[in-house]
């Protein structure tokens, strides 16, 4: 029968090389919270690396004149303008604006590449701890109010601080990425690889953001007892 | 004034070195829930790094006969006999059975240092993902049921075939290692650090342990993904 065979076909091809990931070099990066540590940190490597990136705040002034300092060919904007002249858009807002951010932005990242780098945390003396938002992780609340997006979760366990260091030329970590379509989180590793020492590596669906937003209170604990500033490798793969 | 003096003192001691861990190779360690997949090859793994082990299961005659297999001198016992006759105990049984099985063992655990590997996990067709024990993790439900012991959490993401394959010499991971007291802490970092290739992380107190323990569902992911058998390690420490 033909359906069973082509279905055998299907079975039978031989599955996509996870490491075949696709050229992103001419894509354009916007980074909503840009001028916020790890937006910063993140568009400085990815200008170093040689993409285009596009820092956005809420005052275009500010967003330029963190472009600025950086260099790089970093331009600067206001949050909508970031959206709509980008190709993929990393979200570093703080976790306290993230909601109000992002449905304030739901026409200029319509069919965008979102990229969620939110960690959900609260502080007190004991440290960080993980928050949970109502839809299970900031990814999942991003995909909940941009239904038109395609959102993806990456660039979590990154220290700010190695990000930020121009004394540091590779990152030894690897950037987990979570999305619902392989087309989007290849996208996602790509832009990862882009930047020396790091990797981007497939680790699930947005269903399970959740525990990989907040294993940041136990890196931050890591930090602590270690004074490093501490990241992830993957094993194995 | 003498007590500002003495809080100065205090503050200004060295830290002590967090990689300077106590000797533990004399300290007998049994695992409830031996016959399962984890609990054998954590079992394998400590025995074979010279550490006594006994198995624990619900029926004696199992445990005997699954340490039989191992030999290394591994014992079998029931449970109950388990506990008593160890130092640490590691929790290795699946998550349905893991309330219970602790109620049942409250006296017998009383005083011990208790170490929680258990991963509440839920799968469908798409995979795997956390569970939410009401307690905040199975590390903290193992605290709340076990108001005598010293519970902490450890050995989450080991990779059940690498432990239990006798052709691997050395399992290249870390092991992040929770719990609210450091000299708890420190003995399980030691226990991890017998077995070569392993080291233990301090990775924070119980009320992180969620995410360490649900972030097993994206290393199922990876593992699908890239056919693989993923662990992490910690970088920069």
């Amino acid at each position: 029968m033909t359906t069973s065979d082509d279905a055998q076909t299907v079975k039978k091809a031989p599955a996509k090389d996870p490491w075949e990931l696709p050229d992103v070099s001419g894509l354009v990066v916007g980074v909503l919270g840009g001028t916020g540590d790890q937006g910063r940190g993140l568009a400085y490597r990815l200008a170093k690396a040689g993409q285009r990136v596009i820092i956005g705040s809420r005052a275009a002034e500010r967003a330029q004149a963190a472009a600025g300092e950086l260099g790089l060919g970093v331009e600067g904007a206001d949050n909508a303008e970031c959206a709509r002249r980008s190709d993929i858009v990393i979200v570093a807002v703080p976790w306290d604006g993230h909601a109000k951010t992002l449905e304030g932005l739901r026409e200029e990242l319509a069919g965008k590449l979102v990229v969620d780098c939110v960690n959900p945390l609260g502080f007190d003396k004991q440290g960080a701890y993980a928050l949970k938002p109502e839809e299970g992780s900031a990814a999942e609340q991003a995909a909940a109010l941009l239904p038109d997006s395609r959102v993806t979760a990456a660039f979590h366990h990154l220290s700010a601080v190695l990000l930020q260091d121009p004394e540091i030329d590779a990152i030894d970590t690897d950037v987990m990425v979570l999305g619902e379509a392989r087309a989007d989180t290849d996208v996602v590793q790509a832009l990862a690889g882009r930047i020396p020492g790091m990797r981007g590596v497939f680790a699930g669906r947005l269903r399970n953001a959740h525990q990989v937003e907040s294993l940041v209170a136990n890196l931050i604990s890591v930090n602590r007892r270690y004074k490093a500033h501490a990241g992830l490798r993957v094993t194995d793969v």
